[in-house]
């Protein structure tokens, strides 16, 4: 199976961001994209949990980085024998699902869903490079289910926004934003939306993704430093306040990249509805048993790699923020809308 | 008179960011402080009025190169008849005033005050170098002034800092900081303050000049990006939030850096006080009065001069937001304490 059988090229783009082919998998590395488009290039699975770690790509892409990374280590052990191939791809699982924290329950999923392909095929007497192509192709109907998904959520906030409404985003929701912004352009009145992106520092994600979607597909977009939401929530008529999210708890907590907490206690006060895009996430029952990834201090030192403050000033990096439950009007699914005090309800 | 004339060179270090001296005013550039050290060099007072547009220099650095700006203003037209050495320091009054909108009626004050050293020196039949030396005295004695209220405002705010407590700022409070830091080492327990201070893009103020005051006087800082001072508040057991303000309108209403509201905002939902230090402002009665500054949206499209957009990309940079009094527990002056509700009484 070959890139060319998606049809979503346009989110490929963005979305399709990691890929396995011929014993190697391409990362784009969304560090540097648009100014740069480059990709690092893994020939271990080591290689790709390290370049997960790095940032190399996020959002949705470190699931996608990790399952085809799965792949790439069916082909690093293609011609071990069958107990030593199933320890082998263990710790391929293990390593690759713990390459972030906070996101390692969600990550597990993936790995043990291509854990049971693996298992499956050595069931059946398959081995080598045949073990290979079926987790691969597995991934593919991973991602086909996903785009099935995200569609159907994209279409669900695209039903509210208001026609030709001014919409915030907060870092880079991947998918949903090309799903939202297809339906919006699909949408027979009142589709011209405009978005405005706070850049989301240190790693300028809001500036340097969403912002380049939502122009490419033909949208109105402002970007904003991470100081303004508030003030331009007002001045700019905002609304709707959206954002992925890296964890939704159970409880209703919100788990999301840095900033999103205040962005929504700012649209709170404004009477601004916040919606977040996702899937509440049972492996996470409440907000408790979520790890707060702390990075490297150094990054919020510098930008785009010049440091600016001198020796002995410290840094603070939490990857993520935690947004209440009051906090937030809905959680926007592929099955629709749902209260964050009743996401039992999704399943 | 000289710069030896000070015994502050700490605060000078920070805060005598533009000097007057045989014919030429230097700006200290603090748009690459402290990575860089480097003067603007004027020969005019409109390339003074130039480099106060185009930010050189911030906070309270424009109202000393305004008024050095006028003592070059005076040397400019040393050799001029008297008529047309006062329309000229006239042109040069309101251009130095008008070099940034928000500003422009506390500027005048300081230009004005120049005018009226001008007209009184002519009067008693001065003119030429002398002039001009009498400009430059007269913006040490306001300096003087200057620092003096401040230090008593920086003890008044020193004294609302709990014992070795934590406080989070926003941009850069430049004399204010360094009287509050000095009166800190000065108490006798409880002066092992912690500072965060947010990066405040898009100049980095935060990051490059609060945070570099504050390590130089041996306090432990530490900086964050604009996106985290809510969740950082809690995290990190912040105790009061402090700031200063470009205008304390008399109905109490502060217009300071964009990213001061949504800081306050947090502030209110932790429970931890804001204050702002400054002086009330009579040219500014009400909110209504002032004009909120737009720079050049460009600015936020980059970051240290690299650009991280796509082309087609807005960007949006009103250099400063608006506070509401509700958000603000008190307004520091050198007389002490007052609510934003009532501060008729400072005068």
């Amino acid at each position: 199976m070959h890139r060319a059988d998606y049809d979503l090229a346009m989110l490929l783009k963005y979305e399709n961001v990691a890929w396995y082919e011929d014993g190697k998998v391409r990362i784009l590395d969304r560090r540097v994209y648009p100014i740069k488009t480059e990709y690092v290039v893994c020939e271990t699975y080591g290689q790709v949990a390290r370049a997960i770690a790095d940032m190399v790509t996020q959002s949705g892409g470190p699931y996608t980085a990790a399952s085809m990374g799965m792949a790439l280590a069916a082909y690093e052990g293609a011609s071990l024998a069958e107990d030593k191939f199933i320890a082998h791809m263990t710790n391929a699982a293990h390593t690759l699902a713990n390459a972030r924290p906070t996101t390692a329950k969600n990550m597990a999923l993936i790995t043990e869903r291509a854990m049971n392909v693996v298992r499956n095929e050595l069931l059946a007497g398959r081995s080598g490079r045949t073990v290979v192509d079926a987790v691969f192709s597995d991934n593919i109907d991973r991602l086909n289910e996903h785009y099935t998904r995200y569609e159907k959520t994209g279409e669900h906030l695209c039903d509210l926004i208001p026609g030709n409404g001014v919409a915030m985003t907060q870092c880079f929701a991947e998918t949903v934003v090309g799903m939202l912004l297809r339906a919006l352009r699909n949408r027979k009145s009142g589709g011209n939306v405009k978005f405005i992106c706070p850049e989301t520092r240190p790693y300028y994600q809001g500036a340097r993704l969403t912002a380049s979607v939502i122009r490419d597909m033909g949208f109105d977009v402002t970007v904003i430093s991470d100081n303004m939401p508030a003030a331009v929530m007002k001045a700019k008529n905002v609304d709707i306040f959206t954002s992925a999210a890296d964890v939704i708890c159970m409880d209703g907590h919100i788990v999301n990249k840095t900033g999103t907490f205040q962005i929504a206690l700012a649209a709170k006060h404004w009477g601004i509805p916040y919606f977040v895009t996702g899937t509440p996430n049972r492996q996470h029952p409440t907000i408790d048993t979520v790890t707060i990834e702390q990075r490297d201090p150094a990054l919020v030192l510098e930008s785009m790699g010049l440091k600016h403050t001198l020796p002995g000033v410290a840094g603070y990096y939490p990857a993520f923020d935690i947004t209440p439950p009051k906090f937030c009007d809905g959680v926007v699914t592929d099955k629709g809308v749902f209260s964050c005090y009743d996401l039992m309800r999704y399943f």
